[in-house]
This record gives C-alpha cells, sequence and structure tokens, in this order.
C-alpha cells in the first residue's frame, strides 16, 4: 500500500513540487509502506523509520542526486530508496536478485556512496566535497547522515577532526536517536544526552536565541543563521561545544520528526559555508508502538504481523540453537568456572548474545561502543594483566581491527579470544558483511592460533581450550545462524591444539574442510557413499597450526583432496594445504608426489546479497559442489 | 657521558630517593646522554628530549612498575628507558640484537605495553585499569601519555569515549607539543592551541582557580583537586573543554619542562579516582637548538654532531635517490599534466616525499593527520567525484585501514591508487614497523590491481599506468630507501597490467621475483652465471593480476621455480603462484606436471631491528639465500 501521495512520486523531482504541507502526509504513507513491505520482506525497521521526514526533507531541498548525501551504516535509507526511483522494487529488498539493504552507487546515482560499516560518511562527504572545490563548484552540497552510535567510530572523529579545518561546503546531520543497533554507549552518548536536555545548557542557548530575535522552538529560517546570530553566538558558546571545539558550526538540536522544520533549517543551512553540523533527535522505530518500545528489537525483528506489529515467531521447538546463543550461554559457563574470563562487544551485545553475560555478569562484559580498535586493544590491555578477555566481533568488522590484532595482540603473545561471529556468508546483508576474508587475513600473522567449529560442541571445546592457561592469541570464527545438534550442551573439553579429526575414511579422494561448511561436506560424502564411492572426510578443525601429521596421512593415503572453506580462496585454508604440500615435497627424498588438490571456497569477487544456501550453492561449497568436484578428480584420475 | 647524578640512577627506586630539587640537573644529564648517544647511534631524537622531565617525573611520582605507563608511539621513551634499567644498553638502542626503539614487553617490566603505531595507549591503559578493579586493586594506577599528534587518531578518541563513563582509574597525559611527525594538523590541534593561548579562555580559567583561591602559574599540590575546586569548576565550565565533554577530569595545561611543577601535579592526582587528562605543553627537540628550530628533520636525524647538533650528510653524490624521493618528483609531474590527480597522507609528508608537491601545489596535498582509516574514505570520496588521489601509506600503518580498503575503494571499484611506503623489512624501527604483510593481505581482496617495481623507472611507470583511466583500485608497494639506477629520470610508459617481464632467461630453474628484492635475486644470478649455472630470472610485477601466461611459459621451460619476496610467506607472492599452478594442473589434460616451487620470504614470526641488510640475509631473502635455493633444487633434481 503505497498511499496516494506515494504513489505518485518516483523521483525527488516529482517530490520537490509538493506543497510543504504535503509532507507530513507523505510522512506517514512512507512510514506505512516501509512497515506494511517488511511485515513480509524482513529488513532493517526501526532505523529506517526513523529517518523518514529526513530522507522527505534532504531531497526536498537539496538537488539530489548533483548534491551528495552519504547515509552512514545505511540500513536507515529504506525511505531514501524509495523517495529515489525503487519505490516499486522495495519489496525485493535484501532478496537473491532484488536491490541492497545498504546504498550502493551500482544501484542509483541518488546513492552518492555505498555504505554498510559505520562511521565512514562525514570522510567519504569531505572527499566529494573536495572534489566539488578543486573543480571549481562552489554550489555542490555534500551531506553526511550519521547516527550518534556511529560518531563513537574512531574513523568519524579522524573525519570531524579533519573536515573542522577544512572550507570545505560539508553538512554533517547527527541523528541522535540514542540507539546504535543496541542501547548507545561511551562519554559523546552521554554529552548528547546532556546537551539536549540540560536545563543550563538550554538557557544559555534561550538566551542566545532570544538576543538574536529568535526562539529555539520556532527556528525561523535565515535567523538561524544570520550573521549576526552566528557571530553571537560563537562569541558566547565559544569552544563550548564538542563539535564547535573541532571547527564546526553547530545547530540544534531539532526536532528530526517536524518534515517542514527540518525543510527550513536545512534551506537555511545551505547558504551557510564551510563545515558545520546540525543535530536531530529522532526516535528509532518511530510511528510503529511496538518498534517506539523496544528499538533493539525492532532493529531488523524479522517477520511481524502489519496490523499489531507482533513479531511472527517461527516453531523453534526441536531445532538446534543458534550458533551466536551456544557462544553466549556457553561464555557464562565458562566465567563461572574461571574468573580470569570477561567479555568486550563493540556494540554488539544483542547480535554476539553477550546480552546474556551482560545481565547475569554487569561487571564483567563490556560494550565499548561502535569501537572495534578500541575494543581489541582494551583486551589487549586486560590480558596483559592477567585477564582473559572473548573480545566477540563480526568477520567483516574485525577488519575495522587488524592492525591492533597484529600489534597488540598478537606480537605480545596476549592471551586475547578473538570470536569472530558471523563469518563466511552471512546472507541478506551481502558484501559489505560476508565473513568472506578473515582466514585469509589472519592466517599471516605469527603467533595467532586459529580454528573454527563444524558443530556446536566443538565451539564449546574451542572456547574451552582458548581460556586455558597460555594459550596465546586465539581467534575462533564461526557462522550466522544455526548450529548442528538437537541439543547444543555438552560436556567440554580442551581439544589438542593443531589436531584434526578423521569423519570418515575412504579412498582415492579425501575432502578435508575448516568450520561449519563441513557439515554439507558430510552431507556430500554421504551421499557419495549411497552411491558406493567411498571418500574421506577430515574436519581440519585448526587453520593455525595445520595439523601436518594428518595432511601427511592424508597424502599418504588418498591421490586427490578437496578443500572447502566458507572463506576466500585466495589465500585461505585450501592455500595453507597447498604450501605444506609444496613444501613437504621438496623435503621429501621418496619422490612421492603430492596429491592433487581442487580448493573450493569463495571466488575472487564480492558475492552478493541473497540467501546463505544460495550462494553456497553460487560458491560450488554446498553438498552439491563439492561432489561435483570429487567427480571431477575421479574422472581426471581415470 | 652520563653525568654524577644519571650514573648512580639504574631503577626508579634509586630515582626516588633524590631530592626534588636534583631533578632539573638530572634531567640536564639525562638530554647530555641522549644527545651524545644518538650523535653516533641514530634514533627518535627530538620526541625523547621533550618527555625528559616527564619521564623523570612518572617514575619519582609512581610505584612503576607495579603502576603502569603506557607509551603511545613510544619512540619518545628513550629517558624511560634510560631511567628503567637499559642506562648502559643505551648505546645499543635499535641495533641489531640490542635493545628496541620502542617499550616492548619482553625487554623490561617497566614497559608495560608495546607500543609503536600511535593511538593505542588509552585503550591499553584503560584495559589494565579495568584489570585492576576486577582483582580488586583500587591502588594501582594506569597511565597513558599520548601526544597531540596520535590524539587525532580514531582509536584514541574510541577509547576516550569508552573511558570517560567509565570509573577506572586511568590518567591521560596528552603531552602536547604541536608536532606528531610533521606538524600537527586539524581541528583538535587548532583547539588545543586556543585552550594554551585564548585570553578568553585563560581568563575564565584565572578566575576560577583564583576563586578557589589557587593560582595556575604556580599549582599548588591538593588545592588543584580539592573537591571544591573540582565542583566550581565543573559548575562553570561545565562541558566547556573537549575532554570533559567526553567524561574527562581536564587539568592543564602545565609547563612539561617544569620537573618539580610535575611532581607536585602528578602527587595531586594520584589521589582522585576515575578518568582524568592532564594536558602538559612541550617543546619537541627541547634542550638541543637545531632540533627545537626544526623539529621535523631532528624526529629522526641520523647522525650529527653532538657539539654543534649540525646532522653529518654523508656524500650521496652519485648514489641513487630513495624511492620516496622518486615518487615524490613523479607525483608532481603525473599532477601537472592529470588535474585530476591529488595527494593524501595521514601526518608523513616528510617521511613519503609529498611535501615536495605540497610546496608546489599546496591546495592538491591533504595531510589529514594520523588518521589512516579516514585517509582512505576520504581517497574514495575524492575518486567518487573523478578525481585520482594518490594515498600515500606506510605498508604497516595501511593495517589501520584494511577495512576502508575493502568495503569503500575495492567494493566500489574505485580509482585510488594506494601508495605502499616503506614495504617489507624496514630495518631499525623493527616488527611493528615492517612492512610485512601487504602482499598477502591486499591479494585476497577483490578487484584489487598490486604491483611492485623492482627499480624506481618502474616505479614512475606504475604510477604513470595507474593514473590512466578506469584503472581501478591501484596498489604499489615499494620500499624505504635508496632505488637503483644512478638516473631516476625516465620516460614513463603505461605498463601492461598484469604482465611481467623476463630478466634473463636459462634453464632448470627460474627466479620469479616481486619487487625492489628482485635485485637481490638479479645478483644472484649474476653469481651462479659466472659459475656456469644459467637461471632464469623473471621480474612479475604485478601480485594481481598474476601474468598466468608467462607462468605457463615458465612451467614449460623450467623444472623447477624459486619466488622471491621481501613479505610474509603465507599467503604472499608465492603462494599465488602455487595456488595458479595448483589450479592449471587440474585443468591440464597433457599431465604435464607442475615445476617443484621453492618460495623465499618473511617467515612465520615476527622479524627483530637491525640493518635491512642483516634482516635480509636472516630470512634467506638476499642473494645468498636465492643462490642457496637455487643450489637445493640442483641437487634435489639430480
Amino acid at each position: 500500500m503505497q498511499g496516494v501521495i506515494l504513489e505518485n512520486i518516483s523521483t525527488p523531482e516529482e517530490l520537490r513540487r509538493l506543497p510543504v504541507s504535503d509532507l507530513p502526509e507523505l510522512a506517514r504513507e512512507l512510514r506505512h509502506y516501509i512497515v506494511d513491505t517488511l511485515a513480509t520482506h524482513p529488513g532493517h525497521l526501526a532505523s529506517s523509520l526513523g529517518t523518514v521526514e529526513l530522507a522527505i526533507a534532504l531531497h526536498y531541498v537539496f538537488n539530489t542526486p548533483d548534491d551528495k548525501v552519504v547515509w552512514d551504516v545505511g540500513h536507515q535509507a529504506y525511505a531514501h530508496k524509495i523517495l529515489t526511483g525503487r519505490r516499486d522494487q522495495f519489496p525485493t529488498i535484501r532478496t537473491y536478485g532484488g536491490i541492497s539493504g545498504f546504498p550502493r552507487m551500482d544501484e542509483s546515482p541518488y546513492d552518492a556512496f555505498g555504505t554498510g560499516h559505520s562511521s565512514t560518511s562525514i570522510s567519504a562527504a569531505l572527499g566529494m566535497a573536495t572534489a566539488s572545490k578543486l573543480q571549481g563548484n562552489t554550489t555542490r552540497q555534500h551531506i553526511a547522515v550519521i547516527g550518534d552510535g556511529s560518531m563513537t567510530g574512531g574513523e568519524a572523529f579522524e573525519a570531524l577532526n579533519n573536515a573542522g579545518v577544512s572550507k570545505a561546503n560539508i553538512l554533517v546531520i547527527l541523528n541522535d536517536n540514542g540507539i546504535s543497533i543496541d542501547k548507545a554507549v561511551g562519554g559523546l552518548s552521554r554529552y548528547l544526552v546532556k546537551i539536549t536536555s540540560s536545563p543550563e545548557y538550554n538557557r544559555l542557548k534561550e538566551h542566545v536565541w532570544r538576543t538574536a530575535g529568535g526562539d529555539s522552538k520556532n527556528i525561523r529560517g535565515k535567523n538561524i543563521v544570520s550573521r549576526t546570530l552566528a557571530g553571537l553566538k560563537s562569541s558566547l558558546l565559544k569552544n563550548s561545544n564538542f563539535f564547535e571545539s573541532l571547527g564546526f558550526r553547530y545547530f540544534g538540536p531539532v526536532d528530526g520528526h517536524d518534515a517542514a522544520q527540518l525543510v527550513e533549517v536545512l534551506t537555511s543551512l545551505k547558504d551557510l559555508k564551510g563545515p558545520k553540523l546540525l543535530h536531530i533527535v529522532t526516535k528509532k522505530g518511530k510511528g510503529m508502538k511496538e518498534a517506539e518500545r523496544n528499538p533493539v528489537t525492532y532493529h531488523a525483528p524479522g517477520k511481524y504481523n502489519a496490523e499489531t506489529g507482533l513479531q511472527l515467531h517461527s516453531d523453534n521447538s526441536g531445532q538446534p540453537l543458534k550458533y551466536q546463543d551456544v557462544f553466549g550461554h556457553t561464555i557464562i559457563e565458562l566465567a563461572e568456572r574461571n574468573s580470569r574470563i570477561v567479555g568486550i562487544t563493540p556494540a554488539m551485545p544483542t547480535g554476539c548474545s553477550l546480552n546474556m553475560m551482560m545481565a547475569q555478569m554487569p561487571d564483567r562484559v563490556f560494550d565499548v561502543g561502535i569501537a572495534e580498535q578500541h575494543a581489541v586493544t582494551f583486551a589487549a590491555g586486560l590480558a596483559a594483566q592477567g585477564m582473559v578477555p572473548f573480545c566477540n566481533i563480526y568477520s567483516s568488522f574485525m577488519q575495522r581491527a587488524y592492525d591492533q590484532v597484529i600489534h597488540d595482540v598478537a606480537l605480545q603473545r596476549l592471551n586475547v579470544v578473538l570470536c569472530l561471529d558471523r563469518a563466511g556468508i552471512v546472507g541478506d546483508d551481502g558484501p559489505t558483511h560476508h565473513g568472506a576474508f578473515d582466514l585469509a587475513y589472519f592466517r599471516i600473522v605469527p603467533n595467532l592460533t586459529i580454528c573454527a567449529p563444524m558443530d556446536e560442541h566443538e565451539l564449546r571445546d574451542m572456547m574451552y581450550t582458548a581460556q586455558t592457561d597460555n594459550q596465546g592469541p586465539f581467534v575462533i570464527r564461526y557462522p550466522r545462524g544455526l548450529s548442528v545438534h538437537p541439543d547444543w550442551r555438552s560436556e567440554m573439553h580442551a581439544l589438542e591444539v593443531g589436531k584434526g579429526r578423521c569423519i570418515s575414511e575412504g579412498s582415492d579422494v579425501a575432502v578435508l574442510t575448516i568450520g561449519h561448511i563441513g557439515n554439507e561436506a558430510a552431507k556430500a560424502v554421504g551421499q557419495l557413499r549411497a552411491e558406493g564411492i567411498a571418500v574421506g572426510h577430515y574436519d581440519m578443525r585448526f587453520v593455525k597450526p595445520l595439523d601436518t601429521v594428518l595432511l601427511d596421512e592424508v597424502a599418504r593415503r588418498y591421490k586427490a583432496v578437496v578443500t572447502v572453506e566458507d572463506g576466500c580462496l585466495a589465500g585461505g585454508f585450501g592455500s595453507a594445504v597447498l604450501e605444506y604440500y609444496a613444501q613437504s615435497q621438496l623435503a621429501s627424498r621418496s619422490g612421492t608426489a603430492s596429491p592433487k588438490v581442487i580448493r573450493l571456497g569463495l571466488p575472487d569477487r564480492f558475492v552478493t546479497h541473497g540467501p546463505v544456501a544460495q550462494l553456497h550453492s553460487d560458491c560450488h561449497i554446498d553438498a552439491a559442489g563439492i561432489i561435483e568436484a570429487v567427480r571431477s578428480l575421479m574422472i581426471s584420475d581415470q
């Protein structure tokens, strides 16, 4: 249901022809369309409901796509997508072949810059503004829309610091809803609450407004930005504001759900050169009771009833638990026995299930904000003093802390346990969020132990092993979603580090797997066995150190090997196997040839969004792909 | 020359027995010892001269090593090293087998946390403070010493934001000298100048001090931190300070060269719980005229005359230019012809020689501060608007921007040219600074073109090629130090992307090299040829895309291959060759065996500091190591 105004808006040009008085109704219709669509086509609901008026006002006031709008993270940009030519495609959002859940430059000229990971928007907008200046374009506007959560990411600060002294024509819109995905944390967040609620601050501000003939409740156009006021404000409040101390001109806070006011304010700011920041206050989930009440749950609620807003819970009885929840339960179990264990998450307590431990042991879990770099060095500091921190970071976000893992953890051999959640293909979120590279980028770092569980019992054993004495840096990667067994509870054992295990023996061909994708191999091996073809299957468990004894045994017993990983082919687990065989061939005096090796994994391109099973199939790492690889070896052998 | 006080100080305990009145003389002696030693044993001079009084005061006031001091970056910690048991080893600093130029946990218990890259200290100290709290230790002090340059790094902000709301017992000492390695830049830096020099700010502060019975010129012990003053100050200046808005209690600015005052202030702050920040103002190069006058040159001046302070310039006539300077000249040459080219550096204009372009085209070079993440996304923003940014970042610092390269540059195929300076072994700076991993961590990222020049003419051709139309993301890595030819000037040509070249033909064994280390291979091949052994040598130029046509030819003509790279063995260039041969063997119906492959490169451990030639030899990637590898293949062939 698109509503009578919305159904006539296919582009921002059409939007701009509406009278301002129609905008609130358009906002209502947009909200309705979003709520209605996402009820059956799951996506990021609450954030997008919070930015409906902002999206309208931006496209109403600015000359997009010539003016550039960068949506930080981008999962709040659904209204933007609907208003910019993708209204009818909106129900395909995040589906295979459909539009992306994030802005993408190759999807629309209105998506000025692709996003997905947080805190990049100010840097990108500053780059664009700088380009315009160098190209002699003095009128183009460059806008970064960034949440208060994303503002805690270090890159955002780096960009503010740089932009503040530039003369670049950049407008940062701080979308302050007090929430990132979980509740926003940290000094900046507390500060924002203060400046939006402190009577003292507001009294001073009122005084400034009044002196300038304005009124903060009803901000009027040019008045806000008149030289007089700006001068007055800056002399009275000089350096008094976090953003002003970095060289920005600060405006706000204003109500982000008052479309007419937003249009007025943005129109005024258009004429003001240099770096400026507009602080708007919005409500995550705005307009949908359930989502307003519980924005964390309704960040990405899955399917729900469009009328009542209530989530539709599928019947999970008898299903295995998610790996995330097994992690959440297991760390509590371990922490109860080992007082040195603490948990760390950069703003993802709910996503990674550390919220369970948070509830039970609030002093021993640290949500450090969207701050992967800090999370890792903070963990290293804890470990330097004898603690055993489990630092849980999504695989693709761990790319943000790569240097810290090398420089602070690995080089100093500190016993930090890095838990890489959402490793491998993640599905609907697509290329920005697939954990494609971790095995390859961590395998090259000295001193790391790297493992991946094939099921939740292995996950528990790996977590158990990681916290035993003197393990040094320990990486455990596991995927998003369901684990394997009906019962996740298992007695935990220490694993021998660097030892794999045989799942089934065979002849001619052995399949070597790492992690959960091994279950696809097990399926493949079972199907082949039913056809009378006996294929060996080995769960290597550790990518580093590699089980070279097992690899030697495999080389002796099989003529060919298929390696399978839910990670990039280049430099990954399969390459580690190749490296070892090449080396052992050189060392061998007997002249035994190494086995042939087919490596299966993610190809050298960014994998699109869609259902995990579909993408695994596209990449030939599902059972069918593994069977095909095994057969090709059998043929080439004949 | 250690001076009469210094020669009796071997540990901080001995230091603490001195009367405060001896500290200025001790500072003088320390400075003298540092200046004297570094004259012939080059190191980081100017930064360490700036922190002499601070190092004395910290160890005088705090109970190190039980109290923890983390020196951000760490190249300013020489006085700290001398005072903590390493006085007599100091002349071995940065030499092979000698002490490190940076703090290292495995070197001394006084080095609470290893550093080298910037902006990690607050995170680490907060981790330690959190550990102490969990362990029930309420008296231990945790101190991060961080420069104003390092404070612009995003991780420092992430840590401030997190620490500000913790109740952790942490003291951040902001060592403000207005200089990182080059002049500090950005909004924060400008802000610090304001608060140390603005009459308005100081008038207000004076008022607060006076009201509280204090006096900012002569701060007296407990007075400063008395509850009264703290209350008064916070009510008058509430949120008025950048750091206070993040939840820190701010003190200062105080003179960082007044040892007695520092002792007094630090003693007072000891009793104050929670996160606090002390702003001290120091002079980089303090006490040595030449260094004070020119702190950028005297950051790491090489050898100089200890009496006059004048640098000793070795006679470079007839020597090739540094790669850095070839880069510096070449980008100007290209930028003169192509108006879309701009230069970007995160705080290293002198180190990477972008300062030349800065002088000539100030509007087209951007020093963004210590902010690698922002540098890369900023570049992506510029490229999204049609510019061709050359973003120059040292290889080991590029680890900081790994996610941005994947997420903002590669995924969007933007024509950003990433110049990785100081790739491979860097020498004296050691493991934190070796550019060991770049080939491996970038090779796995889709859409990147990756190359490395064997000499400066190739560097110029690669730079030329990178800025031609539609190249997409382009990585050029080259080492620190001298290039190859007497004359770096060459006519630039576009290279065919993904094509290597034959340096010399041979039989039986081919040496495949990437980048400057190829010159060692050329030496090796020459020596072998003199012995009548004809070995082929191929300069592959591109790691991605690999020249598979050339690899096929090599496979047909040679029985064995040696790959050589100045980068980690795991996952690197040699592994790319293995991957290709494994794959082509599978595809081949003819049954031709792949050549045997020996891969030479950096081993799976962190390589220590020392002369580049020594370290290359240790890693067997010098001519001798290559000859040895070739011979081993000849023997195994017989």
